[in-house]
């Protein structure tokens, strides 16, 4: 146990909002590693992940791996490696494994034991297409963070997700009501909706409540910061983890200076939201 | 390339369909290592696995390799193994690596990446919710098979995929219409249809004509292989892939003839699916 939580039952979503607090940020710093770009820089993966990390641990809430990067170039051991490195260096800040997994129950166990002992990670993105049934074995650890997809923030996420239901409710608006509803019994289920879709945002956040909101596609998706906040900020100034990975981590290309220019990113990023919040 | 294709533009529907045709088995063996299920056998998970390819590979249209499995016990070594291992010594049978897939499309092409070029599985399935610009990077590789989820086999799949649109359709015949329409550029898409949900397969099999369709769910989950067929059979009495893990791979518990036993089981459902062909 890297924490003393006050109430076993939201552990992560407590962890997430103490880290928001401390380093008054509501940054999330995706990692994903481009091997081609890594390589142009002439440095290892394990160190690029340290130095980005080590530069951008005090601004930000969470770090956000993206294990289709790791995967695609055999990186299972650097993933650990940086997982472990951020719970042992930056014991404050959680981390968010983004695997958007899916899976009948009894592979879904499988892929829970992926994220939260494997890999040790605070919690795990999974995609609710296959139903509640499938969601459960990864709420069942209930310290852990659930992330599950709404409103996705690419181009074409509108083609399922905002067709409109026979009860006038788009399938996005279903899958918030059923997040809070019925999948969240154990108080550890946040959604992803992306920057993009402001008005989407604006729906959730009166259909959930209190609910954290994991906000990708701010910066090179295009999301702005100012509609993202005004549409998905709780009263309590929080409530949103705000995601970027390219507009951070490659805002450098040298290996002399790249961790600062991320570091520079990251914090015009935590002040440019701040100055809305 | 370890096959001639007739035509470039499906190469796996054409592996898939010769394996139907040589082994006259419609029959796909899931391969979903349970780690302590092994443990108790006494054998390395490679012998176990290849004991099992070889037994079988007469007698099914392909293999299945449950990522999930493999991931939950770091086991990436082994699944690279086990399917090079295919490809070498039973050439004529197709893999399909199981891993539900999905994300924007500039990490999906890392997934199929992962899927592709690191493992070399010749079809990977995906989960649509994230909509058709999330399924193209899959797509794009033409002489693979992209197989969508369109009705799973588990009991809560109808808590969104049953859902009723406005237009009358649930969401699941969506999937199934834009899988036809849409997705399928390159003739390279099959769907996911639970052996559990034979009412939706016979609607699914009218929405989609001759597209092939994955039906795992026979077995262990439940499913039935003459409603199954009656639902889901093409009048050239193929377009199905009907898969068993559990019931095949776990018939033996003993390592003397774990092996024999699966062969027996994987003998068996092809014979019961071959009286109603």
């Amino acid at each position: 146990m890297k924490f003393q939580a006050r109430n076993p039952a939201d552990m992560f979503i407590n962890q997430l909002e103490q880290a928001q607090e401390k380093n008054q940020s509501l940054v999330c710093v995706g990692l994903d590693p481009n091997e081609k770009k890594i390589a142009a820089l002439g440095i290892e993966l394990s160190d690029w992940l340290e130095q980005l990390v080590d530069t951008t641990a005090a601004h930000v809430c969470a770090f956000k791996p993206q294990i289709a990067y790791f995967a695609a170039m055999q990186a299972e051991q650097e993933l650990t490696d940086i997982i472990s490195y951020i719970h042992q260096k930056h014991p404050d800040i959680p981390v968010i494994l983004d695997a958007k997994r899916g899976d009948i129950g009894s592979t879904a166990e499988q892929y829970a034991r992926e994220a939260f002992e494997r890999y040790q990670a605070d919690a795990v993105t999974v995609n609710p297409y296959m139903g509640g049934d499938t969601i459960e074995p990864y709420t069942q650890h209930k310290d852990k963070g659930v992330v599950v997809l709404c409103k996705t923030s690419n181009a074409g996420s509108g083609e399922l997700q905002n067709l409109k239901l026979a009860n006038g409710d788009t399938l996005f608006e279903t899958v918030a009501k059923n997040a809070v509803h019925n999948w969240n019994q154990n108080n550890n289920v946040l959604l992803v909706v992306g920057a993009t879709y402001p008005e989407e945002l604006d729906n959730i956040r009166q259909t959930v409540g209190d609910m954290p909101l994991l906000i990708p596609g701010i910066g090179a998706q295009g999301g702005d910061v100012k509609a993202t906040l005004e549409a998905g900020l709780r009263a309590d100034g929080k409530g949103l983890i705000i995601s970027s990975s390219r507009g951070i981590i490659y805002a450098g290309d040298h290996p002399d200076n790249f961790a600062l220019k991320a570091q520079q990113a990251c914090i015009e990023l935590k002040n440019t939201i701040n100055q809305y919040r």
